[in-house]
C-alpha cells in the first residue's frame, strides 16, 4: 500500500490557515469518561496570537465533556452545496482545550476580538454562562480532496499570517 | 441551574428524522487508542432499514481508528450562509460502528440504494479500498437552536419515516 499522505508543501500551509481564518463554526470531537466521542457543532474564531478558539455555554454537553477531558478535535471547512462534499478541503485538528474564565481581563480581550469575526455574539456574550475557550492542536490533517492528505504540525497552525499569502 | 433539556416530543422526533433523511455528509468523531479524539468529515446515507451508513475508504486515517475502536459520534445538520450558525439545527448521535465486507451480497445490496442518494459516489464505490460502515446509535442530542434541546432513544433514530410527517 502506498502512503497516501503527500509532503506537506506551502500551498498545504495556506490553505490549512485560509481554512482556520474563514471558519465561523466547526465540528468539536471530545470524549467522556467512559471512551465514547460526542461530536456537536460549536463557534470557531480565532485568538489574537491565531490559536482557534470558540465561545461556549457551561449548560452545553461538549462544556462539561470538556472540563473532565480536554482532549479534543476540530472540523473546519464547510462543503458548500455544489458537488461532491468530499471533494470540498477540510481541516482536522487534534489537541487539547483551556477554558478561560470570563471575568478576566484575557476574557475581555478575546470578547473584543471575537465579536469583529462572530457580530451576532453580541447576542449572548455577556451571559454568566457562556467562557471562551482556547485550543491548542498539536497536529492538523488537512484533506484538500480525494487522494491530496497533508499531516500539519502545530506551528504550521497557527492563522495570523494572510491566508492569502502562500508560506 | 434548571435543566436544559426539553421533554422530547414528536416535532423532535421529526427534526431528528428529517436531518438524517436529508444529511449527505457528516462530521465523524473517533477515539485513537491514546484517548485522541479525531473529526473527520465522511459520508453520510442510510440504508434500507433506516440505520446511518457511510462509504469510507481503508486508507483513510479514520477508518484505521475506527477499526480499533468501533465507538464513534456522527454530527449532521448544515447550517447554511445566512445567520447565527448555532441557530441552525443539528443531531449529534452516537454509538458505534460496523465494517461491511465489500466482497458481500450485504455490500450489494447498500450501494445499489445509496447511489439513488449519493449518485456521484458512482466513480469510487467499485474501487477496492472502499467499504461501507453502519451506525448503530445508542442515543441523539438533537440541537434545535439556542435552548432547545432534546435527547433521543435509538429507537427515535431510525429514519425511515416520512421525515416530512410528525410522529
Amino acid at each position: 500500500m502506498t502512503d497516501p499522505i503527500r509532503p506537506t508543501d506551502n500551498q498545504a500551509h495556506a490553505l490549512a490557515r485560509r481554512l482556520m481564518t474563514q471558519a465561523r463554526f466547526a465540528a468539536l470531537g471530545t470524549v467522556d469518561t467512559k471512551g465514547q466521542p460526542l461530536v456537536t457543532r460549536v463557534a470557531f474564531g480565532l485568538c489574537p496570537e491565531g490559536q482557534p478558539i470558540s465561545l461556549i455555554s457551561s449548560l452545553s454537553q461538549h462544556s462539561q465533556v470538556l472540563r473532565s477531558n480536554p482532549a479534543c478535535s476540530l472540523l473546519v471547512g464547510e462543503p458548500g452545496d455544489k458537488g461532491d462534499p468530499l471533494t470540498h478541503p477540510r481541516l482536522s485538528l487534534v489537541g487539547a482545550a483551556k477554558f478561560v474564565d470570563n471575568q478576566t481581563r484575557a476574557h475581555q480581550v478575546l470578547a473584543a476580538h471575537y465579536l469583529q469575526s462572530h457580530p451576532k455574539a453580541k447576542l449572548y456574550i455577556g451571559f454568566t454562562d457562556f467562557f471562551f475557550v482556547r485550543f491548542t492542536p498539536d497536529a492538523g490533517y488537512l484533506n484538500a480532496g480525494f487522494g491530496k492528505a497533508f499531516h500539519l504540525k502545530a506551528a504550521d497552525l497557527v492563522a495570523t499570517a494572510n491566508p492569502d499569502q502562500p508560506g
